[in-house]
């Protein structure tokens, strides 16, 4: 029998809501049989959505939620308010085991509590990471923490080492990952505090593919598959990511444009370029996961587009058939007998 | 009577040494005559190099060093005990009066340890920051610190932003210079513990335009003028503005050559895209100066070219003729007046 996977789908979150969340529900349950998309917000709004498309219907459920989260809303305030808002409601089902997973382009603060206060960490884990895939030269790489606990310490980045590695290993399929901790310079005499206790933590973890120190100038070279770093850090290589990518193409096509003769080549080399640019483009990856908890969440990019939200779907169904949070359990019971 | 300011140039230093500064120096004295360059290094191989050229010889002289500190060598037991390295005997040249500023290509490390323990801090500065000039899609910004002192606390941020602002202002030449505190978030909630302590203290300087907090993503459009952070993450974006840079770049080549109408659209775009990318190039702008010493101190890359040279060679001749270290003891006179 084939295993179906039910994703919760913030219907209500993001700057493209509720178009782009109900069109990728859409895409992704024309595109396999076993998925189930719960559409959590407003009903009425999700079925005039929903009514523009053809798909099978046992595979998408509309979950009423009245209230919606906005962006600027202090997030634990409106975590604890708003209980029939589509984050709160969704997450919950995600608590009570209907549903395996949540996935939204909302506000990263609510959704980021809700995954602690609601769904509730896996007992054991200290601090839930959150570890998006960011596009390198050789394909992608796994950034953990990009956001979820700034300040974090030495044993915090070791349980993201752990998680960031069983994650590139099962949901991505890269055997063996290389692992890497973000550091100033290549010896172990460089560094700030935080990476001197980290670094030797990391060199004892024996279940690891360890590989030392990574320069950030490295990164996009693909010279390892999961970047370990403290959140801070961690999300401004994300936003820097993002930033620099979009100014230096857009710098670029201002260039084409510049001389006659140059706009007659770009129009030539356009199509091969925007191919090649397209593996840089990080929405091709889907969402965020919030690691550790006792049921996935992903967050999406608050600017996430149809093919985002199935993508990010699809990333759902893998980490469920993989059964990472029982390999994380296993993990981290591991560990522990090992430190008794 | 005009100032002619004394540019002591490692001559040992950096990866294409002793070629690259010696012709660096060369065309620095050739394009203007309010420069003298003091040629630090082995006094045969220097030789050797300037015989190639042509040159007004008042200009350059070479001054003894025997030794050479190497890149991997520890910096405090290299500055210690090669008393006659060329960034020893560099250094000391500001120390003593002799030259107001050196010049180096060569090892980070010696660079920022010499620069403390030699030409020594100015009565009343914390921590001397690394504060390199970083393109942007409007100019260029401020780095500052990158890479001098990790760990930093609030006080010593608030000095980067006062020193930052000084340079901008009157090296770079931007009245009234945007100051911002690179964090996670816009929002005063956002941020780590260094940077909910720094943010207050930044708003009550009085005199500096502080433009609140800026996220990496949009540090390459050149949002603020003046970038505040401390060194693990300065680092960490300038060597991923680097390195995504190149990447991005090798990555257009590529899809540029894949395909016949590609190539012959690359053939006719690219001088046009050569020129804008130009303005991306972080070479052009010289090195980074360590500012907040008795005398200043510029660390280029060690991968720097003649070009590269000759720039930090103009930015030392501003940095002096302006009086930059002038301005900054009297920041610090007054800020300590207002303490008391």
């Amino acid at each position: 029998m084939q295993t179906v996977t039910r994703v919760v789908l913030d219907a209500m979150g993001g700057d493209n809501a509720p178009s782009a969340p109900v069109q990728g529900a859409v895409d992704a349950v024309n595109a396999r049989n076993d998925i189930k998309v719960l559409l959590a917000g407003q009903e009425d709004v999700i079925r005039e959505e929903l009514n523009k498309y053809t798909y099978p219907e046992e595979q998408i459920e509309i979950v009423p939620a009245t209230e919606v989260i906005e962006m600027a809303e202090p997030p634990v305030v409106a975590i604890r308010k708003k209980k029939d808002s589509s984050i709160v409601v969704g997450m919950n089902l995600v608590k009570n085991g209907e549903a395996d997973a949540f996935v939204s382009a909302g506000s990263s603060g609510a959704i980021l509590v809700g995954g602690q206060l609601i769904v509730g960490r896996i007992k054991g884990i200290k601090r839930p990471p959150l570890a998006p895939l960011i596009p390198t030269k050789k394909g992608v790489s796994l950034l953990i923490d990009c956001g979820a606990n700034v300040d974090a310490r030495a044993e915090h980045l070791v349980q993201f080492a752990q998680m960031g590695s069983l994650y590139m290993e099962n949901v991505v399929g890269i055997k063996n990952p290389r692992v890497a901790l973000v550091n100033i310079g290549a010896e172990d005499e460089k560094g700030n505090a935080l990476v001197k206790d980290t670094l030797p933590l990391l060199r004892e973890c024996g279940d690891i593919n360890f590989v030392g120190s990574i320069e950030s100038r490295d990164i996009p070279q693909g010279d390892a598959d999961v970047i370990v770093c403290e959140a801070f850090t961690g999300n401004v290589i994300l936003k820097l990511y993002e930033g620099l990518s979009s100014t230096l193409i857009s710098v670029i096509k201002q260039g084409l444009k510049s001389t006659f003769r140059s706009k007659i080549g770009a129009a030539l080399a356009l199509p091969a370029l925007k191919k090649t640019l397209k593996a840089f483009d990080a929405s091709e990856y889907g969402g965020a996961p919030l690691l550790g908890l006792n049921g996935l969440v992903v967050k999406t990019h608050g600017s996430s587009k149809a093919v985002e939200i199935r993508n990010s779907i699809f990333q759902c169904v893998t980490f469920n058939q993989q059964d990472i949070n029982g390999k994380i359990k296993e993990y981290i019971i591991d560990s522990q007998n090992e430190e008794e």
